[in-house]
């Protein structure tokens, strides 16, 4: 018997690429931006959306600027959680806002809000793992997370979220699949050439290992002044098989929609019986400081 | 400046599918048909070569069949181990060699012992995962290891073992880069129709993830009485940027070799800093029993 639950993913590209202009500005089109595009989620059945990391903005981390730490806000008291959380009530799906936190003043997150169909917001993730490379100085922007792995009991699935660079690491994967995840959202921003071989590698082997749905984002479009390259979209779900069910394009605005069995999640548990025979016994390794 | 490993895989088929003989004729008639495989491997240079799982023999896990005890032996004081010493130290070539071991009287594991190209023996690796699936019985046969995730120091290269089942589990595949893989050996059985879609997708994944080598090998052949299906072969290496680099036929008894540069590890690790970027701390949920 069929357990499905209708999901969806935005992609969305920054309207604004001017320095000039100010930062809560361009917070505030990026937002518009994406209104009409939660409501065509809605319309299309959505039941739990997604968006892209830290979607009300342009991704600032290619440089090291700190005109961008304006753009940070409290998780739930600012207003960006409280807009979404009336979204959310106003259609009646459990919504994914992944957004610049500021923890206190001068202490940042690279977070996402979790908020319910109902409009009632439980809980936070916060990225645990930063990059500082080339394009991507996340070191100078964010704290690591100090949440853990939470999972979120939304009306429609459990919820994990695991974001951006996040994505390399098999082992928050794993935590998230043991917490009770049913769907892991990944809001990612990355560009082409380096890590775009490994898009449909990575995530859809956290599916498979943990026999869970990952719906994966990315961004699209350029982003000036930075210019770092195309952010190449193909925002995906993949099911606990590790098949990809659908995909967007690679530079459009768009919604990916698709319909998530969750009984597939106990029929590949049932097969692959990989968390009876797994060994926490035997990772020692993999916690040593 | 390059840093060259030639390395190799064997896959070969089984001669003997006849329950009326005796179990150590057909691992005998496997041992003499590795040993021309063997030398081809020597010939075409490699320094370091993997055999199949328990390769001097069927897989006789599809059935629960007493009979197979006979199989075990000691490991490093029983005949094959003894027999591969000669080969490495004659040919130069260390050699991972995948046996059912006996432990003590009734105890047996999953083994492959690691010789090094002077025909010292280096140790063993235990597998840690077993599966007890349709056509994988293998909770009948095998302790799961108690060795953890050693890794090898041969005369040319690094070497992990991860052994068939082990590959689902992305938390032994770190331990083993945590540890100091530059080549992870995978010797495994498995057959068309459930796993084979997962076949390059979980190992190029872990090679990525903990920027080493893989070395995956498969059987060849249809195995009687159990006939679970055909082993498809295609034993492959892929690199630590996630690429198969070098891959073997579907059907064929074949010895797979590449060159192997392991200045590519430190390129990749500069690029990627996920060693850098893991959160050990972060990582409980691992190891809760």
């Amino acid at each position: 018997m069929a357990n499905q639950v209708r999901s969806a993913l935005i992609q969305c590209s920054n309207p604004i690429n001017d320095e000039s202009v100010p930062v809560k500005k361009v917070q505030q089109a990026m937002l518009d931006k994406h209104v009409p595009l939660i409501e065509e989620a809605a319309k299309k059945g959505a039941q739990i959306l997604c968006l892209q990391e830290i979607f009300n903005g342009p991704y600032f981390c290619p440089g090291q600027d700190k005109r961008w730490y304006a753009a940070a806000e409290g998780i739930p008291d600012g207003p960006t959680t409280k807009a979404m959380q009336e979204l959310a009530k106003k259609h009646g799906m459990a919504i994914v806002v992944p957004l610049y936190e500021e923890a206190m003043r001068g202490v940042y997150y690279n977070t996402a809000a979790v908020i319910d169909a109902d409009g009632k917001y439980l809980g936070k993730y916060r990225k645990q793992h930063i990059p500082q490379t080339s394009g991507f100085w996340e070191k100078f922007f964010f704290m690591p997370g100090n949440g853990g792995y939470p999972v979120f009991q939304t009306q429609f699935a459990k919820v994990g979220v695991y974001i951006c660079y996040d994505r390399h690491f098999p082992e928050g994967a794993r935590a998230l699949g043991l917490n009770g995840a049913e769907i892991v959202f990944n809001p990612s921003a990355t560009v082409a050439g380096l890590s775009q071989y490994l898009w449909k590698l990575e995530q859809p082997a956290h599916a498979v290992a943990n026999g869970y749905y990952v719906g994966a984002i990315n961004r699209v479009g350029t982003e000036a002044p930075w210019n770092i390259g195309k952010f190449y979209g193909t925002s995906y779900f993949v099911n606990p098989r590790g098949k990809i069910i659908a995909e967007a394009s690679e530079d459009k605005d768009e919604v990916v929609v698709a319909d998530l069995d969750l009984t597939m999640i106990d029929e590949v548990r049932q097969v692959w019986q990989f968390y009876r025979d797994r060994r926490p016994d035997a990772y020692q390794d993999l916690v040593r400081p």
